[in-house]
């Protein structure tokens, strides 16, 4: 029997500040299920945070917290160097705060995906995963720690007991080896959306091959602040449905 | 049959910040029940908000949450014109950032009482009070209010359906119609520790009386950031003690 | 003896704030005589400030500092009770930091105006108005201030010494006693560009009448942060032009 | 002729923040000859800079900024990753900050210290170091740059056209190689008073070596943020002045 492919489509948003827009959010939730939210430590503040708990809830797109570093200045990009008690506390504080506003919505939190610098240490560094990992856990276990496909964070989930899910970058080039392409590489950011779109079919049907183990992609991150974004998005999902992937929420993707 | 007389002390705890300290927590711990503990605006940030809850976890004090305006460089004592959806999503914010870490220690969440120039709003200013009453219950309807005796705060509490708390001052002078002192006038502020602690007790036993109407005070404020703060604690407990009047967690003392 | 008419075109620029983007500075540059910048408080980073003070040189626009209150999350708008001494302290770090970019391209800088919150009250509140002249003429007396025509914030600069700008709002409307329509009145903001054109044309042919005095507008403020901004302005500099104004910096406006 | 020795003492200073108080400023100023002070990014904020500068010009100390990353919660003492353009405009931004408190107390900017993590790259990163020096000469060439004796920073400055001063530190342990003992050593920081002094008079009568090049000590730096302070700053000056080494001002030791 054939497995039927699926996958969950996730985009980070909130990420204003004040007076400050960014990103299309309302644009963005019909084409995606799963929404990564900023909680305001690299962006969002609690207004914002309120606001796109609210629409997601309204287009039944599934919550997730966001947490980065507290630079809000550096959009949580520029790497700081946070001592583990640090980090356990920081991702804490940001998932009880986002998670308050799932409550007044009347929805629940789904998952955590950490942002910008700190998701790339946690790619990489298996502590720092450990520690982010460690941290949901016990804010909640029902959580699902999403990560870079075939990352420490996604193996240091696995470890802490969480449901974990891999995901993969549409507009990014990978490398045989399954990594990501230095974005310094000539071709590492993929911007022609029909690229987008073949890529993000082939990462879904074929997943990704790791130290000669195969990843399954679970999730896709579709980026919602560029000019073609809302463009890229549908050209994204129609593709994957032409090629008979079903585009489900994190939940329905990721095993128990 | 005479209803014993119980009161409530609380204090407000996890005032530091990064490399600030603030405060007396380990030693007050050991003479309240109630620690209300700030969330990272006015002041406390993740790591401090961690280490506060888990001493108020050891010492079995109960744990709230004590949200301020966004000023970390006023303290929360300065006035700030927040829109009504400011607030709800600040007090939202800060309330299920320290939520979190009463789930990280083990305990739970019990009460919410509003940090300075918000707290002082809240009492004469009914429409904030039911912005706030109604945030925290949305959060959490099981949840504690507390406010100045008396005050627009516990009257919106109530109103919103919430158990509140009337607050109050040991160290501060009352008038003849229910009102504190206002900080200017003479004696308004009292510093004499034995009078900190008939003050105390003859809050508890005596309760206020405004407009013609009597008002049991539930919880008493002892203050944890100046040179006599641990001495008033034991002067005041034993004050009490001495009088007869039970010292129980809030919970305890608020009727469902 | 005619004196030929002219005026400052001035607009609030370098609102951005990390990777938030706000304004359209570099399409306005080439409409105005002034640029007041913010200075990191209530919007504005050190890098924005560098990067819009090196785009106001490379024009020829005057650079003045804009600040604000310390409250990048209402942006400046919200009314915060700060004592004398903090408001002092607060435009003197503001002033001081923009200054200094002002030496590393080169250039000078000319004015001083309050922003959002700050300016408001500054404008009715002269002891407001009077502690920020004082602390902009401790810094450099050679400053000018720019504050609401004829108001307290004009005033408390003429009072401490410093040359002072009366400004004026071409797309906001003016009672017959010369003070701005409240903005929730209807009709209070002016949105229809050749409106807005005649009326600065008549701010600066006519002046403004408050109290029987007739007080001459020595700068228009330009909004750089709508749709319609570089229509507007350059519908308003034609008009002006077309009516006899002439359009020069504000020091040659301002008298000694 | 035997050149008289001299050596300025300097203290980090104004690192309070709102309601935090952190150090002995008022006690520590009588022995010192420098202060250096926090410019609102890692510590101080616009209130408690005015208060510093205020007390340095009263006790003749000689006023520096001590900028930092922008990083109160950590107090500017966690590396953070800032590319060389946010590092010019933070430092621009911080010392001219500062500058405009010594114009309202009738005194002037003398030297900058970097601080921190900010300060610990700077010493082994040359290209950091270049990217301060140049932010400084270009604010003011007459700055004098302080920075570890013998570093990278010191080596900057003097490419960069500035005096510079090489730092020493009495409580801390050097090695062979004139290199400071990493933190992390048994016996790295020295907190007994005597040995305190007898290090201070060792490396400014003997300086330390360096790659077999011998570097005089133009500062040390006394910290005055611990229990000790006030008594190990009199021990060190007194033991200076025994051994004949004069105290002067950082101006008076560092050469045009």
């Amino acid at each position: 029997m054939v497995r039927t492919l699926a996958v969950d489509l996730n985009c980070d948003l909130g990420e204003g500040y004040g007076r400050y827009h960014l990103g299309q959010d309302g644009d963005m939730m019909p084409w995606i299920t799963s929404a990564n939210i900023a909680c305001g430590f690299h962006a969002g503040d609690p207004e914002v945070m309120a606001r796109t708990v609210d629409l997601a809830q309204q287009h039944g797109v599934a919550v997730g917290a966001h947490p980065g570093y507290p630079d809000l200045q550096g959009f949580g990009r520029r790497a700081m160097d946070l001592a583990p008690q640090a980090i356990t506390a920081a991702i804490c504080y940001q998932v009880g705060a986002l998670e308050a506003f799932t409550r007044l919505a009347g929805t629940k939190l789904v998952h955590v995906k950490p942002h910008g610098a700190l998701y790339n240490l946690a790619a990489r560094d298996y502590l720092t995963a450990l520690t982010i990992a460690e941290a949901v856990r016990s804010f909640d276990p029902q959580l699902i720690l999403v990560g870079l496909a075939g990352s420490e964070l996604v193996r240091a989930g696995q470890d802490a007991g969480l449901r974990t899910a891999n995901e993969g970058f549409p507009d990014r080039a990978y490398l045989i080896d399954g990594h990501l392409m230095p974005r310094g590489q000539a071709g590492a950011v993929i911007t022609e959306p029909d690229q987008v779109a073949q890529n993000a079919v082939r990462l879904v049907t074929e997943g990704i091959t790791q130290n000669e183990a195969g990843i399954t992609i679970d999730t896709l991150c579709l980026h919602g602040d560029n000019a073609s974004a809302v463009e890229n998005a549908q050209l994204v999902r129609r593709a994957l449905e032409r090629a008979g992937v079903e585009i489900r929420p994190l939940e329905q993707i990721v095993a128990e």
